[in-house]
Order: structure tokens, then C-alpha cells, then sequence
């Protein structure tokens, strides 16, 4: 099978066709979607080698569990043991021996099929379309940051950002009713969330004199400016939601935490299930953020900038 | 009157006696003991000249309310406006104007007289010694800590450090009930921690196999690398208090806390009324942490390191 491999560098490989084991299923994959940790990958992030992708959706062809074959289906990426002192407690995303797919010790879904645990599967109701369905992943990962921090609907909230994360997270957080607010240096990118949020460019906040009135600041640029502008924006016990993963440290001052009673709270992976409820209730509007379909051969094309949003890979065929 | 005062460098002076305003009650200091605030502002914290000293016990000599005279108080440090955003929020520590007890544009404890507004004054019931009541203000600043954050008790804990500060918050973070450990260097300030934690020098950590146990770990060493290893012994979801003010930066990898869903919570000045019921009610010990008394005289013997916890000005002459 066709797949795309890193091991320093992307390429296309000719792969065998992936065997599974038991409690697994086979899955054809039809969309995937290129995430910026896959370009942080392609960095150094992690170490990894083998085939990139965590964002599909697919279609089961062999399983372990024959009620699962023919269904269409997406993933909860962290392959968990079931075993260690975190599992057992239901950390499953925090599992000590996880791989996860596409990310660490397990091929990804820029490739043909791949194999995952039947219980990492949840069925795409068929009224959500392949386009749809194929950000499932970072979808539920913005709702994770719902589950993990009660935003109440009288929060003044800013997103930092506008990029494809900040995208999926104005939408989610919209939600709440809270007073929201998105930051960003592209002005056809807020465009987009005009009706979600007020949106401010970054230098007219750099213009605002008081500047830290807000309850909570999400952080989505995935750089340290990012989060010294998120401690600016949070007021006196605000709290600041980090939100990306990026192969850096940061110069940062704690006691600026100590003196303002400042919460920062690190979120990742989120509730694949309620992604799918927002996603059938029309909750929520993704297929705007699908920048190009690409063959896996157009890879080069596919993490081209040009892309201002999603890159998607359509092995439809 | 005879003060401390800092302005770049620490010397005795003979001031004028301060006056009061409306609202305000002139304290004769009794006692004032010496935080490691004190000694960061001597390196350059907050740029602060003037009477330093906020932890105190003293006597009410004349009040706008008259009531108060002749009472035993210790203070809120925290001096707030009362009009701003913050302050009509109920956030008086967080007030955009305020002024702080020998911190901030407000001279302190280390004095003979100091005025402070009556809202700022707590009553201290007679069973509690003054020996005991001048550490009412450290020990709210570690109550805070369960005030901003629910430690359960069914958690397991661990503080890092074993001075001044620690001794504080072991005591009342003990209270919970939770499976405390207390991380340090120094055996001799570990064993008044014994009846109350499990004890651990550091060596002893660092060769434990798993570290990331712990569902709350409190850093109070006031430096990077206790802040390190409070992020290498939370377990992934845990969460990382904050407690010490240090004039310092750090280099720190905001991804950890992401893919690990770490929370960090900075805390700060904390509920007077409380400290004082727990000092009343006998569930901490203080008197231990008193290493000398000196006078006002004497402050270069009472800012050397041969304290190994507090050095208390007694001015009770
Ligand atoms: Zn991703
Ligand atoms: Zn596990
Ligand atoms: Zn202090
Ligand atoms: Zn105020």
C-alpha cells in the first residue's frame, strides 16, 4: 500500500498492507488531514519515525469484531495498554506505555489502511459527511478544553490566534455564551469567526491601555509571544489555557503566576464522542477550513504554506 | 520613631511618628518577623524604598474607630482602593491600585508605629500569644493554597522545600488528610516535618524509578529547579502550585504541560480570619519557627543566614 513515511524526511513509500490482531480493526482510510504537529514532527518533534497522520476517517474492512466491518469510522489517537496505575484510573490518554497514532510507535493515516483497537473506534453518524467527519480529532481536542476548565457563560474569554486551531476553538468555546474574543494578524482569517467572536488584529490589543481583563486566555499560536500576550490579557486570577504542542522552551516569569494568582492549564486530547454530537447537531462548521484535496503523491503540495487552513488527503479514489 | 529602611541598602533611621487619615488606626508594633520577601526586595524585587517588614503582631494606640483601641491586631497587607474593576469584584488583593505593607508604596512592620486602614485589621483572640500571631500572615499565604485549590483527601501530595515556607504549608496542607510528602535538603529542617509528612531528601527522589506520581505538588523553594522537579513528580493531569516570589526568569517547555494536561496555579496573599482560627484552634505550631529575637538594632544579625527559619524584632521593649 501507498503511505507517507518520515524518518528525517517525507517520502512516499510502497508499504505491506498492515495486519491486525486481536481486539482490532483494519481500516480503509478515505480523508485525512494534515495537523501542525505533523509539521512539528517533521522538525524533530517526538523522534518519530514512521508514517504521519492522526485527523481521518475510514472505513472498517476486517475486524476482530465483525459488527464493525463496513461502518465508517473515526479515532481516539492514543493507543492506551489498559494496565499501568493511569489506565487504571481511566487516564487512558496519559497511559505510561501508549503509542499514539501517526505521533509515537504507531503508523499513521496518510497511508492506505491502518490497523487500531476496536475500542479506539467511533462510528460517523451518516449525516455527517466524509468532510466533515475527517476533523473529528481536533475538534474533540478543542471541546477538551471545555472538559478539563469550567468557562462559564458570564467569562470574558480570548482566543490568541487564528490559525486552524484557533478556528476549531472559537467555535467550541462560542458555545458557552461567554463574552469572547479572538486575536490575530490576519485579517481574511478572523474573517471567518466574525460571527463566533469579536475580533481584534494584535496590534490594535498592542493599542488597549488596560489590557488584562480577561478570565481566560487561550493561547493557540503555539509560540512564547503567544503566551506572554495571554499573561497580559488574563487578570488577576485569570487563568491561561495552553493549548499547542511545539518543540521549544520559553523564557517565562512565575512569579508574574505567584503575585496575580494565575492559573495555567495545558490541554491535548478530547472526547471523540461529543465532537461527534456537535458536529450531527450542526453545532459547528468545518468544511470552510478544507484548504485543498491532495493524492498522497502531492504531499510536497499538501504541507506547502499555501494552505491556509486544512490540507486534506482524499484517498477515495 | 526608630524604622528599617531600604533604599538600595538597609539602615536604622529615626522617622516621624505616622499619622492617620480617616479610616484608618495607628499600630505600635509588638513584633515583626522576617520573610524571604524582605530579602528578594534587598536584591531588587519591586523596586521598593521605605520601611520594609508585613509580617507583625502589634497593639491599636488611636483608630478613627474607636472601638479598636487598645486591641491586639495583625493586618491584611494589601492596602486596596476599593473603587476600582477588581475591587468591586471582591478581588482586594488584586486591587489595580493597591499598596502593599512594606512591599509596595507603603511603609511596613519594621518600625515602632505603622498606620494601616481599619478594614485591613483582624482582632487576635487572647488564647493566641503574640510569639504565634506574628506568623498569622505567612500562614493565611498558606492557606491560600486550599482556598484556590481543592486538595482532596484522597490525594497525594508532595511540597518541595524544606524552609520557612514549607514548614507553613506542610502544616496546614496536613490538615486535608491527604498522603503528604515533603521533598528537602536538610535533615535537621525535614525532622520538624516528621509528625505531620512523610519525609524525603532529595537524593532520595532522584533515585526513585517513577517520579510522576503525585496528584498535587507545592513548590516553594523559590528557584527553577524546584520547579522542574515539581513538573517531573505530578503525575499527568496533576497539578503545580506556586508559592514562592523570586526575582528571576525561567526556561521552562510549556509543551509538557500540553501533552501531559498539567495544570500550574501561582498563589499568593491568603484569608486572615482563617489563620487565626487555626492558630486559635491549636492545628499548627509556630513557635518553633522563631530562631532568634533581636532588635531593631540588630538587623544585620537578624538578616544572616545563621536563622535557619525566623528572625523576630521584638519591640516589645
Ligand atoms: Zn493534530
Ligand atoms: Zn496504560
Ligand atoms: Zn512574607
Ligand atoms: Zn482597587
Amino acid at each position: 500500500m501507498k503511505a507517507l513515511y518520515f524518518d528525517g524526511k517525507l517520502k512516499l513509500k510502497d508499504l505491506p498492507k498492515p495486519e491486525i490482531e486481536e481486539g482490532e480493526s483494519l481500516i480503509k482510510v478515505l480523508l485525512a488531514s494534515v495537523c501542525n504537529t505533523d509539521i512539528e514532527i517533521m522538525k524533530g518533534y517526538k523522534n518519530f519515525k514512521g508514517v504521519l497522520g492522526h485527523e481521518f476517517v475510514g472505513i472498517v474492512e476486517d475486524s476482530s469484531n465483525p459488527q464493525l466491518i463496513g461502518k465508517r469510522v473515526v479515532a481516539d489517537i492514543n493507543i492506551a495498554c489498559g494496565e499501568c496505575d493511569l489506565c487504571k484510573e481511566g487516564l487512558f490518554h496519559h497511559c505510561r506505555n501508549r503509542k499514539v497514532l501517526g505521533i509515537f510507535e504507531k503508523d499513521g493515516a496518510f497511508a492506505e489502511y491502518i490497523t487500531l483497537p476496536n475500542r479506539n473506534l467511533f462510528i460517523v453518524p451518516d449525516s455527517i459527511k466524509d468532510e466533515e467527519a475527517v476533523f473529528t480529532e481536533p475538534l474533540a481536542a478543542a471541546l477538551e478544553i471545555l472538559e478539563m476548565y469550567h468557562i462559564k457563560p458570564t467569562d470574558k474569554v480570548v482566543v490568541i490566534g487564528d490559525g486552524k486551531l484557533s478556528q476549531f476553538i472559537t467555535q467550541v468555546v462560542a458555545l458557552t455564551g461567554c463574552d469572547l474574543y479572538v486575536v490575530g494578524k490576519h485579517e481574511e482569517k478572523l474573517e471567518h469567526l466574525k460571527n463566533k467572536a469579536n475580533t481584534l488584529l494584535l496590534e490594535e490589543v498592542e493599542r488597549l491601555e488596560t489590557k488584562s481583563v480577561f478570565d481566560v486566555a487561550i493561547e493557540c499560536t503555539g509560540n512564547e509571544d503567544g503566551l506572554k500576550l495571554a499573561q497580559q490579557l488574563v487578570k488577576p486570577t485569570g487563568t491561561v489555557i495552553l493549548k499547542s504542542t511545539y518543540n521549544a522552551y520559553a523564557t517565562l516569569n512565575p512569579t508574574d503566576w505567584v503575585v496575580n494568582e494565575i492559573k495555567l492549564i495545558g490541554t491535548r486530547c478530547g472526547p471523540m464522542a461529543s465532537a461527534l454530537r456537535l458536529l450531527e447537531k450542526r453545532f459547528v462548521t468545518t468544511d470552510y477550513l478544507i484548504s485543498g484535496f491532495y493524492k498522497l503523491e502531492q504531499y510536497e503540495e499538501a504541507f506547502s504554506p499555501k494552505n491556509t487552513f486544512k490540507a486534506v488527503f482524499d484517498l477515495r479514489g
